[in-house]
């Protein structure tokens, strides 16, 4: 069963696209209202190149929301969990954003670009729209916006050594999420060491879409050595590395998770005397207690097929998870997935099964990452 | 060129997927978060259904924003930049929505559904997020949430007698926009005359997802006599009619546009002493006058080739225009598009034109809509 993407102008095309079709993209899906790659027509290959070598991905889809001005700072603390007040120039900070309500609804990675200007790289959600009318109603004087800034993501274990040849030996020196903008030739960039896989890997923050095709050329040269391939964020290593979906994992209209359900409690910083969005309605949920927490599943039987969407976990009569996306992983050799369980179960519990369309089978929560 | 969308559990399934399979989509795109179909493989015969006889369209990604409560209809009115104070239960309104700064966000049909109740049935953008700040940062008593409520549209010139046959003969006293709820057996409906489209027709509300396959089933019957068949919202026909697309005609990231440039002006309601987000924006606007007018254009040559993302228009080396969507009019016979040109040029002027991939062209800006 194959469906067909029209390329139609109600959706944007990254600044990568024309260089992504030419290398045989043959999959899109859409993200932030971009079309963005989902494959090259080769899983195998494409997975092998991410955990073994390198892959690029045209990531262009994960939008920045600029906020900028002298109330920036404000803002940008007031949108976050986390506290911010020790927040440098030059690092990334992961960030999860919440609602008045404390439903999670987006989890980008924050980039302090300048005392007065930050960048949320930002999953699939209208976080620009949402973050204006909460400056506008307060009566901040930040501005935000979308930069002309389109990440393209280089991944896996031999990442460093392209960029690093294409950017400069400097980049080996970034610590994980710091960033510092660059130029290649006349190519402005913001090089950053980070990237939605846990083989390693920078991200290439394009800041003028006009150099697409140029950037991609130059990193696909810079790697042809190495054996550099094109690809996209792979969901079976992500969920061997438990690495969060928003979108999959949970989502405001479907699935609506707190932080605290997703593992991401340490970066809600409710202690502080700082104010943010969403701060007491989380201090709230902390005193209650999750009812359910965020776990990998060891599946039985044959490879499973990709499931369309999330299944329930059932023990007996008794839906006690959901799997929000299952895979099989060719490290492990086995069916994982990753989803939530009932925290009153625990790791290594038997007794749980799903029922997806190619047949019933058990399931076993387990803890993240698998590898 | 032709690309496949993989079915994945980051984006949403409408109520009417399954029968969408079973009836033979060929292709999806994303909106509001969910798949929706563009066609069923036969583009000729759908567009001819909704032009002759009767389509029948999932159009559940129109999703719906409720908003209710104490405060429910005065957040509406300051959403919304169109007076409300006369609206009545059981009417529909179109409403455009803008962000602070006066650019439109969303253009959907608000529906009163009760007087503490409303729906703003939405385009792609996630208005939902941005109302439910507004709602708790103004600290008013109003939920801003997403009910389980998905359109069915039936259009065309035949519909009114497909939903007349299957829900009643009342539906055919309904006024444009008016809307009633009901049921259909078991299966809780609000009915609507409306649609993204200019044949006529109905939207079946579904108010409860566990029904999609048999509404869907149900309308098929019921129009089986008349010729119905499934088709998606249709470019062609929307040109021709001169409908505006939130998202291809303008978009926050891409095109920002304001009411007053898309031919909105009449619903927003400046001489009223209301206020609503963007008013003091949009005032701005109207005094210093607009730049740039939306507007057909007749296209010369060959049937043109769909674009895939909007086209300048020029005048020898100067863009005065810019076309959203070209197409091939069967009933006119001729290439048409619809867009922008600047208000210093009229229609039926001669000496512009657009240079897509298929070869120049001249273009003359014409009257919408154009049948």
């Amino acid at each position: 069963m194959g469906f067909s993407i029209g390329i139609s102008p109600n959706i944007r095309k990254s600044p990568f696209f024309d260089a992504c079709v030419a290398d045989g993209v043959a999959g899109f899906s859409v993200y932030n209202h971009m079309f963005i790659p989902t494959n090259f027509g080769d899983p195998d290959a494409e997975y092998d190149r991410l955990i073994n070598t390198v892959a690029m991905w045209d990531v262009g889809a994960q939008r920045q929301v600029e906020v900028s001005g002298p109330d920036a700072a404000a803002l940008v603390q007031y949108l976050c969990t986390r506290d911010l007040s020790r927040a440098v120039v030059g690092q990334g900070y992961y960030v999860p954003i919440c609602r008045h309500d404390g439903v999670l609804i987006n989890d980008p990675v924050l980039l302090k670009v300048a005392d007065d200007r930050f960048w949320l790289s930002i999953a699939d959600s209208d976080i620009g729209l949402w973050a204006s009318a909460i400056a506008a109603e307060r009566g901040w004087d930040a501005q935000v916006e979308e930069p002309d800034v389109s990440p393209l993501a280089v991944q896996g274990p031999r990442a460093e050594d392209v960029v690093a040849q294409l950017i400069g030996e400097w980049v080996r020196d970034l610590r994980y999420f710091g960033f510092r903008e660059t130029t290649l030739d006349d190519i402005p960039l913001l090089v950053a060491r980070s990237g939605w896989s846990k083989q390693g890997g920078f991200e290439l923050y394009l800041r003028d879409s006009r150099y697409g095709d140029e950037l991609w050329q130059r990193v696909k040269q810079a790697g042809a050595a190495l054996g550099i391939g094109p690809g996209a964020p792979n969901d079976i290593e992500r969920i061997e590395s438990g690495l969060l979906s928003y979108g999959a994992d949970g989502r405001l209209q479907v699935n609506p998770v707190n932080p605290f359900e997703v593992g991401l409690g340490k970066f809600v910083d409710l202690g502080s005397d700082i104010d943010f969005v969403g701060k007491s309605a989380l201090q709230n949920v902390q005193s209650a207690g999750i009812k359910r927490r965020i776990c990998g599943y060891f599946v039985a039987g044959d490879p499973p097929q990709a499931n369309q969407q999330a299944l329930p976990v059932f023990r007996g009569d008794e839906q006690v998870g959901l799997i929000s996306e299952v895979t099989y992983s060719p490290r492990l050799q086995k069916g994982i997935a990753l989803g939530f369980v009932s925290t009153e179960i625990e790791n290594d519990s038997g007794g749980l099964s799903i029922t997806p369309d190619d047949g019933a089978r058990s399931v076993v929560p387990a803890a993240l990452p698998f590898i």
